[in-house]
């Protein structure tokens, strides 16, 4: 079953303990995209500026990934630049440009409204609550989000927690959200506030999920060879919404299984810059990694 | 089989950001003991001083762990005084008084010396060796470590680790062992120092297993009820040797099992403080809990 992303489409700048790489292919709706093709068709809607490389739209059409959402108006991308500290899971943002991102309201294609499969990659829910105007028929729409909008968007933030299916969200932004310190804790206020259920994701530690009768974690898929984390929470969301649209279904069964096709997208995504990791992969590297992961869970 | 465990014995003082709580029955071989206790006979090697309190022994004794290895000398029992953040993820230890645990150098008796199964709380590497000296046929000698051992007993650290078969240590010790900020290269490179096997304890985000031919990670069992995380450590230790001790042999299935049941048990140490957590729990407790972390695993 087709499926929806929403989100950004970026030029990013990424310093690890290692290596500076400048101007790379970044942005959520990108990584989300690109992890979701391997599973679903994928449907990008974002928009860059006059500045933005053919090629990295080459490169999406070339998965399958379609771009006929992603609109190319005056000015310049969205750039990010941020740096990664020894362990790889610190970051600090050195420079956020929004550019043309700041206008970013998009008004979707027909057929892009009559999709079942929504995902509403991080923005301001003001934005991510007309974009689920226009999806009445949406049957799971999930949304991921941020500090920032946690902050300075309570009102709009609390009705996007009431109307859509999911929430994936980090732990930190997860305990700022309820003011619960233990994740469990906050897992379940964050239900409480609307979502059929919601995804703290924990960077190298895995994922945790939880319904109203469901509480689970799983584990990170343990890779050697981090390179660059940019872009790992969103091939986590691509993976996850890219398999239950695959199923066509968000059975609880169908939900966990996604959860851990989540986490092993995200574990290529880190082994290289920008799209690098994921690239080399094809659908049956996944599943191996799978294997290797039921039987790591097996005991 | 039996269990000998050799390690400290302590009066804790623990602050969490809603409660403070006074000379605590604590220590490592405390915790060790009694998580071990569910699973194998087990036999406490520690010293305290003559300010301590005799029902602290006989709680222990009341749960049939041998203290008849537990040594009163003149002086004080070594204290800790620490204090728990928000998240109950960073502590800060406020003070230490080693007392008689300073001098500690423990002669073994005949029957302990026999012992097939061996645990070398964490301690000065120069102790933990002359103890491996003295129980020359143990199948099974695995070892915990601290920063503190790491950085000052380097030569010491470096036998140990050739001689001993397992290691048990948390996630920033070992980048501190090895060097490596990446915790799977921080394993293996653990492993290239010695043990057959390295367990890597990440808290509340479970623990990574290495051993030449494998690699693998579980997750903690998600409690939402952290009230003191003090001896989590020990206690993930002591469940699984005492689970490997009451298995008889050490084999990868066995080690994987160990590793969950240590976990869980731990699980269920947080839920209170000093022992209070662990004491309310009958083996059938730990055997429920790991029905619903073999379900949670499961998908």
């Amino acid at each position: 079953m087709p499926l929806v992303v929403v989100g950004s489409v970026a030029l990013d700048s990424v310093e690890t303990p290692t290596e500076t790489r400048e101007n790379l292919l970044g942005g959520s709706a990108v990584f989300f995209s690109y992890a979701a093709s391997y599973f679903t068709p994928t449907w990008l809607v974002s928009v860059v500026g006059d500045d933005w490389p053919p090629e990295h739209t080459e490169l999406l059409d070339a998965r399958g990934i379609d771009t006929s959402g992603l609109k190319k108006v005056p000015g310049k991308t969205f750039s990010w630049r941020g740096r990664y500290y020894d362990d790889m899971n610190h970051r600090e943002t050195l420079e956020v440009n929004l550019n043309v991102f700041e206008d970013f309201d998009p008004t979707l294609a027909e057929a892009h409204c009559r999709c079942k499969y929504l995902f509403l990659a991080n923005g301001p829910p003001a934005v991510q609550l007309r974009v689920l105007d226009q999806c009445p028929g949406a049957q799971l729409a999930v949304a991921d989000t941020m500090d920032l909008w946690i902050k300075s968007s309570r009102d709009e933030m609390t009705e996007l927690l009431r109307r859509i299916d999911g929430l994936v969200l980090n732990d930190s932004e997860a305990k700022l959200l309820t003011g619960e310190e233990n994740l469990v804790r906050a897992g379940h206020a964050t239900c409480a506030l609307g979502p059929r259920f919601v995804v703290i994701k924990k960077g190298e530690h895995g994922a945790m999920f939880f319904s109203r009768h469901e509480t689970y974690v799983l584990p990170a898929y343990p890779t050697p060879n981090v390179l660059d984390p940019t872009g790992a929470g969103d091939s986590f969301g691509g993976g996850m919404m890219g398999y239950l649209a695959e199923q066509g279904n968000f059975e609880p069964k169908t939900l966990k299984k996604a959860l851990a096709y989540g986490m092993l997208t995200a574990s290529f995504t880190v082994e290289g810059f920008s799209l690098d990791g994921l690239k080399k992969v094809r659908r049956e590297d996944i599943e191996q990694r799978m294997d290797e992961y039921r039987k790591m869970l097996a005991f």
